[in-house]
């Protein structure tokens, strides 16, 4: 499978793409533009932020907010509030157990179930 | 943590390094070079590879090899034979259970402990 490929079947943002399953993991694709993503949390689980094209601002409570940039890979610990958005297009990859939800337990206008994620 | 910058760090090939820990999973990043990796399997884990930059030849026993290039991703499953090589380098992401061995309990003149692979 070749993820170039698999962006371009993604036609919505904020919209995670199942693309494989690793040791209990979810490896997803997916397309960020704006400022849709709420605060959230993962109550037990980390998730792993890795930059394919574009530019992301990470927003973690707490903590001063950075921009990562193609090649940049960020883990953000379970239960550690945090935020996403980007001005432009961003193409990300995201690591995430199978339980975990995208916007943990905070309902919003782009949360999706993993039946919606599927490949 | 900028992956680009990391892989000039490995002057090493067929030495993973550890860059991030999620969910008890390692995810490393490892230069190919050659085809000094003996055939080998990981009985109850899975292993993904993701390619940065240049060609990888995966084998798997009893089935058709593959090239495969920039982009590409591909999870050997846990118990499934199997043998990578490169005749150029090549650089690759791999997310391994932490408990993985990286060839399996084949032990090699390219066999790294967990401790050598360390950050």
């Amino acid at each position: 499978m070749n993820l170039t490929e698999q962006f371009k079947t993604i036609k919505d943002y904020f919209s995670p793409k199942i693309v494989a399953e690793v040791n209990n993991q979810y490896v997803k694709i997916a397309k960020i533009k704006g400022q849709e993503i709420p605060w959230h949390n993962h109550e037990h689980e980390d998730e792993l932020f890795y930059i394919i094209k574009g530019n992301l601002l990470m927003e973690i409570e707490n903590e001063p907010s950075f921009n990562m940039k193609k090649g940049d890979l960020f883990v953000v610990p379970k239960g550690v509030n945090h935020r996403v958005s980007s001005e432009n297009e961003c193409l990300i990859i995201l690591i995430e157990n199978k339980t975990t939800k995208h916007t943990g337990n905070v309902k919003s206008t782009i949360t999706k179930s993993i039946k919606e994620q599927n490949y």
